[in-house]
């Protein structure tokens, strides 16, 4: 054929590009025009010359999937507006330079898109960023607020524990000039609401504050403009051994031995209220006025989370560091614990399903005027949640319905679709969840059995003599139980067969 | 400063570079350096050197917004579930070659991502086309599914009339194998409940089918290889006059002037079964093919329409062409009509809402054998929804609600920062939607505020004296009466005082 011809062509002139560098954009056009004609190719021949699949790192949900979604989505929303919070929504791109010099190393994980004139833009990488411009942009000094949506990041996936390129985020803010750790300590009472309430199983939520940690860099021999790097290093301790972060530190990131060894023996430590006692006393982080303000404050922090009756679930943490730049007071992650069959007196992390902080200065970075609006705020990790909840629901053959359909519409007899369409109609204007098999004739036994597969608990059957009585037959599937109702008393009498609340 | 130097120097080279047409990739990279140092000198400083806005085209969703959002989002989900329909979801991104071949002249309006390695990708246009590509590669032959998400045209925005580059669809679609137009039928009878429902004011569903128009083609001697792009130029008929459209099918594209003419004919007639059976006897498209399955086929949809009693807004109208590519059926738009006051006979069209149509060869483009799944479905516009909900709850004075909460947990007296935070943390436990004020010490008067400004409708008082007497003296906000509330009953009385339902 011509045409297959042209597009071997077509294919040869890009590779041929590419193997000579030519300019990206004449390669992306030739591409384009390859891809084009090779859609064209498919769609006249009915074949297709496609890759059948979602992009790295991303994946559909289909209808039972969602099911379970949403069941999440309702815990966490409703423990959100539990607590007060409105909901606002961003667009899923911002200008580029919205994002510029936000998320320190994790830059380079940013989705750009194409330049095709216009303005530069970049997908979310978080829902913080955008929550700050918008404060800015609208001089919003003061807001509580909820924001679910999807974020992007160019890493590399692990999709069995729940690590996409394209992955929900609920986040909840609380954004104002504040008494302290008021808000921050309803962040962590949050976490442990939605935690509790979706019943995953032990956790903690590990609690540090950036202060504590700079002002044990600065006690250790850090230099202060090594500070965000080696944070950054000490942010891999969940993931890696001690000894190898040590030797990023000092190895990569230029660090003594002797600072990498003092940082050594504080990041170790976790512990209570007793340990912040202590560490108040200890003669090089107290001499430390940051250190100091960072204790002072957590000892605030964790006798408000002793009347929410949490502290349980907290660990004061010096080796939480959390990887992004923003943060500059409180830092937060919750993790589950997955307790070891053999060993019952070992708990394993099994990642970290919320994190959160404080972030006082990211609004002030976009406001013409550089004034501050402090915030705090928490994200929780929905996709490794999904994962678990998928996980359970397999092993528990728990049936989920994916539609609320309340009646089968249905006929046992030929001919009689156009009183099936009537009747479905009536039902539909009445708010009543119906459906109906899309056949002129279809079969009494096909349509029970829609029944059956898809969980719908009520028939109603239409045939000749109902029609001549004025009556419906109403069938229960779970019972087969078949009773006649006056047309005009269904719609009742489907409500109260199908009402749970 | 230097820094300010260093940025300086930095857009000069950016500047050169562009001048000189250098490789694009290169400018990219010397523009993000620029970016960052600008971010870093913004940073430091505490001033801020960016444009602070949303991209072109796109908004953000303030709480009031989202409130009104929700209401429309609330009665469309509530249809589609009606109709027993399940819900999926898909990434944003597609594979770029997904997309390719599928919007004809659209095409142009796809946002592409920046090849940063890997796939090459594009932000979905549609729901459609990611739907299709579901369909085949989970080899489903069968479902009927709704979707509600957003996606992206690089088209010109018109924010005002609620056309933006970010916006979201709500689709329902059936596919499967079925008798004639019942699923077609439904997805009419969806589009009606819905407009109803939101009480948009008067409209009217247009409905056409593709066979009709390319019959029509056909018998006015339009070319076959012209009748996509001549069909383009039909699309536009609502937004400009015949006289127009016409030009540009005898200049721009090559028509004869006598076959523009006679589809001039045809495509100014509208009306219902009388308008079918006069076709049905138009001695040219009666004797085609194509025109006689279409107009059949649409004969049987008025009888369907008829069964649901919603043929008085339904136009068959002969200038409905819908410019997508992959429509193989009945096609369909709704508008909204707006009664002039002045000339009360005449209404105008203030837009399309919804659309939608047949399309049983998109999935086949997609199956590795060219197995087709025939689909129909509608697509509800919800952006020039939410613009009209928003200039009337403007224009009503109502006041919305942005957030739930019931109480307010407040105190009389100072230090009691330690008994409101028990308290809240009761209630939060107990499933109530409770907020408090983050300072240590507020003024009675503040916190009253609060719930007057928000509408919160009840504020739990702590005092000494009540702590004494274990009660707290609940004060319902709309009459100021205060009643004390033995502290075991309050989640029972705050409950009964704020249950609707």
């Amino acid at each position: 054929m011509a045409e297959e011809a042209a597009v071997r062509a077509q294919a040869e002139t890009v590779r041929k590009l590419k193997q000579d560098k030519a300019d990206p954009d004449e390669i992306a056009k030739e591409v384009t025009k390859l891809l084009e004609m090779k859609a064209q190719l498919g769609g006249d021949e009915g074949k297709q010359k496609f890759v059948l699949k979602t992009p790295k790192g991303t994946r559909d949900f289909g209808p039972k999937e969602m099911a379970i979604r949403e069941r999440a989505f309702k815990a966490i929303i409703s423990c959100f507006k539990r607590h007060g919070a409105e909901v606002i929504d961003t667009p899923v791109f911002e200008l580029k330079e919205t994002l510029m010099g936000k998320y320190g190393e994790d830059s380079k994980l940013i989705y750009d898109l194409k330049d095709q004139g216009g303005e530069l833009l970049s997908l979310r990488y978080d829902l913080t960023v955008p929550f700050a411009r918008y404060l800015a942009m609208n001089k919003i000094t003061n807001i509580k607020r909820y924001h679910i949506a999807k974020v992007y990041r160019r890493d590399n996936p692990a999709m069995t524990r729940g690590r996409y390129r394209e992955f929900y985020q609920c986040d909840f803010d609380i954004a104002g000039q504040f008494d302290p750790m008021i808000p921050d300590a309803e962040c962590l009472k949050i976490v442990h609401e939605i935690l509790s309430d979706l019943q995953l199983g032990d956790f903690v939520i590990k609690v540090n504050d950036r202060r504590i940690l700079d002002g044990m860099f600065a006690v250790c021999g850090v230099p202060d403009s090594k500070f965000r790097t080696i944070c950054s290093s000490v942010d891999k301790l969940d993931k890696m051994p001690w000894e190898e972060v040590r030797s990023e530190m000092v190895g990569e990131k230029g660090l003594s031995p002797e600072a990498a060894d003092r940082i050594g023996e504080y990041v170790q430590l976790h512990g209570g209220l007793d340990l912040i006692e202590r560490l108040l006393q200890d003669p090089k982080l107290s001499q430390n006025k940051l250190a100091k303000e960072g204790l002072g404050d957590m000892k605030l922090l964790f006798e408000y989370l002793t009347l929410f009756g949490i502290t349980e679930k907290i660990s004061f943490d010096l080796s939480l560091a959390r990887g992004l730049d923003y943060y500059t007071g409180v830092i937060f992650e919750a993790v589950l614990l997955q307790q070891d069959n053999e060993h019952v007196e070992e708990s394993v992390s099994v990642g970290s399903v919320a994190g959160g902080g404080r972030y006082d200065g990211l609004v002030g970075m976009f406001d013409p005027k550089g004034r501050k609006v402090p915030c705090v705020g928490v994200s929780i990790g929905i996709e490794r949640i999904f994962s678990i909840l998928e996980q359970r629901l397999e092993a528990s053959e728990e049936k989920v319905r994916t539609t609320e359909t309340q009646v089968l519409v249905a006929s046992a007899q030929k001919k009689l679709l156009e009183e099936r369409l009537k009747l479905i109609s009536e039902l539909w204007d009445a708010g009543i969840k119906a459906e109906m098999l899309y056949k002129k004739n279809p079969k009494l036994l096909n349509q029970l059995q829609y029944c059956e597969d898809t969980g719908i608990p009520l028939v109603a059957i239409v045939g000749e003599q109902e029609l001549k009585d004025g009556v419906v037959k109403l069938r229960i599937v779970a019972t087969r139980e078949e009773v006649n109702v006056r047309r005009e008393s269904l719609v009742e009498e489907i409500r109260i067969r199908t009402s749970q609340c």
